[in-house]
């Protein structure tokens, strides 16, 4: 399971769609929302647009890794689908907040193996102005987005890697090389464990 | 610090080299030993070739930071050039077995952030085959470097990562991404926790 986490505008949700896309072990989980649709998003592929009561429903039922209530909306990810995919042995890419990466990282059993990135604007003007560019918002929600983005940032440290997104093309480069790492970790190749064997005979 | 183990004749040594060639930061660590130097060998170079004598002076002086002795042979990292080094801010490569790599791990202070990668041979007959086909060594030779690759491969999982040498270019590749993700890492990427202070002003 991978968890990038970013302050909204940072660029991790095109990030991540790329990724995704190169990859064909990778997964993206798609997670549960009560807020609002916002124009060109899709139900069920950006995320999956519930009502507060049903949302409630799956708390009650456990049926969440993590959920988190961020300005009033929730926002959580569907366990089923994520046990699923590991036991068929695909990678999970989670689009979730230091909320959500922490939950995770508490989960235990088939969903306890998580490598989180914590994706940096290159600035902060930069940032400011990538929040700013979304016309749809008014100016109160940039001002909490930015505020949101301060409390994002102050938890970069629970994160196992952090890297700076200046160019999405070299930021692509750098999370396929921290995959590709993570796959080589002693504790996941449980297949070479019998090819040892095989050479000492 | 990145350490690379493997049985004799999966590869080790030349991919360290070619390693170290690709990327400015990376210096090798050269060893002392006191086995007699093979043809092509250059003092300095492949190893520091000293006498008993020496060697067990450096080893009571406190010079060494890991050593091992095999076959009649000792083997040792000097302490001050990689130190020197991590001062300098690179990144330093050791080509040793595992028993340097256990002590290597127990080391504290300014020498303790090691990163270990173990390689393994594609095959059985490939393992035997290139440790056959270096004709200076004898038949007893070869068999005491067998049951010693025996003896390494019962290590492997004492390593961050394993992987299997299979073709020489797509190794690089995998250890030039286990080298970026590492360098990636929170705990490694200190002169970004200011970076991020900037960001929330």
């Amino acid at each position: 399971m991978l968890v990038l986490s970013s302050p909204s505008g940072a660029g991790k949700t095109t990030l991540s769609k790329k990724l995704v896309e190169l990859d064909s072990n990778l997964i993206m989980s798609t997670s549960f929302t009560t807020r609002t649709k916002r124009v060109g998003e899709k139900d069920g592929q950006d995320y999956h647009f519930v009502k507060v009561g049903d949302f409630k429903e799956m708390i009650g039922e456990n049926q969440l890794l993590e959920y988190a209530l961020v300005f009033g909306n929730y926002y959580g990810t569907p366990r089923l689908p994520v046990e699923k995919y590991l036991a068929q042995g695909k990678d999970v890419v989670f689009d979730i907040d230091w909320q959500g990466a922490q939950q995770l990282a508490q989960q235990k059993g088939s969903v306890e193996d998580v490598v989180s990135v914590f994706i940096l604007p290159p600035s902060a003007s930069e940032l400011e102005s990538r929040l700013k560019s979304r016309n749809q918002d008014s100016i109160s929600e940039v001002e909490s987005r930015m505020s949101q983005a301060a409390s994002e940032l102050s938890h970069y440290d629970e994160y196992n890697y952090i890297m700076v997104n200046n160019e999405i093309e070299e930021s692509i480069k750098t999370l396929k090389a921290i995959v590709k790492a993570e796959r080589l970790k002693t504790s996941r190749q449980t297949d070479l464990h019998k090819f040892v064997e095989s050479l000492t005979g």
